[in-house]
């Protein structure tokens, strides 16, 4: 290992990530250093570049990333769940950090209810230690306070990355509403990571038939792919009615609905289309862009139940990395990384992840 | 008891209700015939009367009523969860009666959400057989379809229709989101019959502290006699961002809010007011006066949880009647009852009702 | 149609069922007659001849059964869902009747918990009206209390009747405990059609791996062809300690115990099978035979949940077909009926299943 | 303050524990020194000073105490919820160290699943670093890695600690099963800390009637006084079959059942006295003593619900302290505690609690 590590950063709103070198600190007790393998491009790093979400300049973007243990330091020799590790090993790291001393992490036992969260790729400043605090940077310093798994050999890395932290969203989001069931009628609205993971997992509880409403055509021959009955392509939809009408017609009854579109309006027309007794899970209107129209007369008549979702814990990717060990010799995930980019060509896989040019991009700072 | 019966007939929406004389049908197998005691008037009886609600007129309204058994038909000598019954008990009926054959019933196993829901006091006509079928009349006819329990002889038939429907709706509500639990705080938005409810079962879970934001005086008032801790008459505060503060500023941190107003606005307001992994229980909105601004993203970012709630069925009947005989000796909620009318003053029942001049009206018909 | 139907009767213990001629009553408002295609032949049946199970002698065997709508009385035009019905019409129907006026049915809202509950195939004698009430008969006669469901075109009759009333048994208790989920492991304890059906089932909600510990070979080998990962054969394993090693070393971690057996001992056992936080569903010791030793420091130490789940109500055999007409292309369950008997078959049938010849038995009175 | 501590030790099993001194560590970043108000005399103890509790002596018992603050480490200056703290104020203080590391910790995210946990005045030798491990002593050093929370004002000190970890171990317990619900009927098996909370928690939750089985008198005096509305004195049901007969008979139909006995045959007894459909939560069988003759069959035909639960979390402390700052004007759980030994009496207590002399008994290290 050499002492030093290029890094893509972030230095200026819609500025192009810059490339510079960073001194690796010393790997204390309790702390790693990892060799970034991969790290994926989230629909969120766009937005923090493009000055969309408030960031402790300079940072560096990533948090969700796979790579090998570079150096352990001394009384580290496992993972989060106890398997023991050893340098070389691949492993998949959380990249937020609750307080665990607040009402949310200590009397709600919820840190994504932590009011003091921080994370890696985002709320973190690399000009304060340890520096190396994002995924896009050919080497990712983990305090003794960073939670990471150990991918499973048969897991390709590009399977454990291929939704980004949107799989760990959707798992923690179908457990809050306690899954579907076999045989349950599920409308996915957005075809994001978030809503192509959803896909994923309500295949896997049995749910059918499963629809997705969203766009552009290769994400839902995507979603086809994974398990989507039907698939409802917005792209001339533009009326809020026109898409209720069609997903009426498409879904038929909706015993569970899921948005995952970050568009509020999405919210109004999920409500429409529950049927009598229905669940609606929330995770994708995470930005804040006001109310929209919803009906609470509908909500009431028919017994609906609203759940909102946000974030996950390290537990929620380690049952991402379960399933994929069990599952992914059928599902083959890989398949959702469509392009590649090294660390000097970051700021175009921002620009190509904006323009919806890829399904799943990821960030390879050691690619030959 | 002789052959007719008089009853307080709607012909037609805004006029005076015209007393009417019936011929009482004979009580065949499984029927039984009431003498009423006492029909509680309804918000919902008002908006009847005043045509907002469409209705197969003629109709007897009244769906809340104690009353003394009449006759009992051949075969039918059992209360619906199979207590012995005689000639002079007295009885709560369930107004409602669903389908039993419908996904909803049968499928869903949920009679609030069944498709053919058909109703004593507003959705069966009394031109058809058998003719007796609303509370504001001197007898009912119950048919072997009708569910109905005895009123515990502890409980005062005031006590047992104090909050009318709005009672068993209540408890329904409470049973959809798992109940409250000691040292929960809860905020009720409205107090009228079903948030004065709330307020009574929230108490009986242990909740604390127990605020109400509703008008006019005289019901907060009622509240906090019924154990409410804090109340917030909202009668100047017109904007909804008024009121948001104002809750804020006296319920603070608010583990489960309910909404039972009826007014769209509140469901923007509670989502606003309720703290992290909260829950909110939508009974009011039931007439549908269109859609809120809510704002998704807070149900998002906050884990929220929403229930909307409509209807009950008898069992939750019971259940009121089950808690009054237990707790009715502390609560004594027949002191709710502020206003008792004769069949002949219904109509002036129903206008004062409409204009919130007493916390609980009912007609008694064989008052002296 | 003729006025006359053969039955295959049950008039004493241990004897040969007795071929009968019996009358088809008049159907008359809300009734229905059927024509029985096939009725399986349940492990109780075999304890119901064998005078285990008290019954009200002379009685038609018979509670799990496929027939054509022979004649529909007037006003019975749909299944017990709403589906419209005509003659001719391929039905499964109901066997149990609660009695819709107890504690559990109506406050508990749980006819599985009925005090009354009465079952045709066990608990009519067939001296009463309607007579034909069991489905070792020709026809079978359904009052208005009878619920019954219309078999999708595609599943098989075979399909629908393969686990008989260990099908909706296992999906109630499924309902009970919340469901499973992917990548949960599973122990199943039987290979009866309880057992068998729960394979079904965990295998639709994703789970892995599924263990089944069981006997005999066959009914393991059936396991292994619907989706169990693992099988253990108990025949040489004859002591408790030996079956629990055996179980810990093939199945490892088990989240999920489900005991299909209806011997008490293997309640002992599951206990410690069972991983930390684990659930324990126990559906198979139906009959009292007494008490097993079980640990219940075992219980609270590993923070266990146990559920008992007992019968099933109306909509777990219409999930029952909802699941069939999805999956039953890939099931195939009709592969379960290793053996049929024309209606003056059915004591070999008896005897047969009891010495656990077959894994599903069926006795079709029309068959050629 | 000085810089020694005296402690009470537990050197050799069954012999009188014997004062030492020990000097205070610095209190470093993180760390806070706690000088002990009052610490409770739990039945474990008493078992650990007998030997049937594997320790690692010498060791400090003591794990259920009220202090204040003497010093605060660098950096801490908040308790575990982020309430600020000073040095006088006084905290109750977490004994149980979760690894945070494990399965159970992390995956199933519940510490009492923990495989590696660890407590202040059982499991910590007071031979290694921190050395003041236990309540027994004048001080306590807590370390970075421990829960406190701040009493508040308004509660005493014996209050707060009047059924010591009884009380946690009752919330966790009903968190568990999802609390009960007003008007339903509760047995609760045992009077020791756990039986007793359980009346104070379930009275809370609005249950009727609770009736507590167990003995002595004046435990069963102290049951009715927090809120039992009826007693069963065992002193003389020698046989379980006279315990259930007499159970029966007074408590009627149980809705939950609560185990806090300790017995194994105790399980027994619940799983007859529970109604159709009924809970039981099993807390008190710690101690593994073997299995009891538990009816299987009867779980199953009642459709019961069995929970084991063990141990607690730092919020279930919380709770406790929460619900006594609201509710403890009326309940006056001070009165609970009835002796109060000084260090050199330590041996003494031990004694009175093995002979239950006394409800709660309390060490104050400081006492004049």
């Amino acid at each position: 290992m050499k002492g030093k590590a290029r890094v893509a950063l972030l230095e200026k709103a819609n500025e192009p990530l810059r490339i510079r070198e960073f001194s690796i600190p010393e790997v204390k007790d309790g702390c790693l250093l990892v060799k970034t393998v991969a790290s994926g491009v989230c629909g969120t790093d766009a937005h923090c570049w493009r000055g969309q979400v408030k960031l402790p300049l300079p940072v560096i973007l990533g948090h969700e990333s796979v790579g090998t243990i570079e150096k352990l330091g001394p009384g580290r020799n496992a993972d989060s769940m106890g398997e023991p590790v050893e340098e070389g090993d691949r492993i998949f790291w959380v990249a937020g950090h609750p307080c665990n001393k607040c009402y949310g992490c200590v009397i709600l036992k919820d840190t994504t209810a932590c009011s003091n969260r921080k994370s890696y790729g985002t709320s973190y400043s690399c000009s304060d230690y340890p520096y190396l605090v994002g995924g896009y940077s050919e080497y990712v310093f983990l305090t003794e306070k960073s939670f990471f798994f150990k991918v499973p050999d048969s897991v390709p890395t590009e399977a454990a990355i291929s939704f980004g932290c949107g799989f760990p969203t959707a798992i923690k989001g179908f457990e809050i509403i306690g899954g579907v069931g076999p045989g349950k009628s599920v409308l996915i609205q957005g075809a994001g990571p978030v809503g192509l993971s959803c896909v994923v997992i309500a295949k896997l509880w049995g749910a059918y038939p499963i629809t997705v409403i969203g766009a552009p055509q290769s994400r839902l021959e995507m979603a086809r792919r994974l398990g989507a009955d039907q698939t409802i392509d917005i792209t001339h939809l533009d009326r809020p009615e026109d898409r209720v009408k069609k997903a009426r017609e498409v879904a038929g009854e909706v015993d569970l609905c899921i948005e995952a579109t970050g568009f509020p309006t999405a919210a109004a027309e999920g409500v429409e289309l529950i049927r009598t007794n229905g669940k609606y899970l929330l995770m994708g209107v995470f930005s804040d862009l006001g109310p929209a129209p919803i009906n609470p007369s509908v909500i009431l008549r028919k017994n609906l139940k609203l759940f909102g979702s946000v974030f996950w814990e390290p537990r929620h990717l380690h049952e991402v990395l379960r399933l994929l060990s069990i599952y992914n010799d059928r599902l083959k995930l890989e398949g959702a990384v469509t392009a590649r980019y090294s660390l000097d060509d970051t700021t175009q896989a921002l620009h190509d992840v904006e323009a919806f040019k890829c399904v799943k991009a990821i960030i390879t700072p050691h690619a030959a």
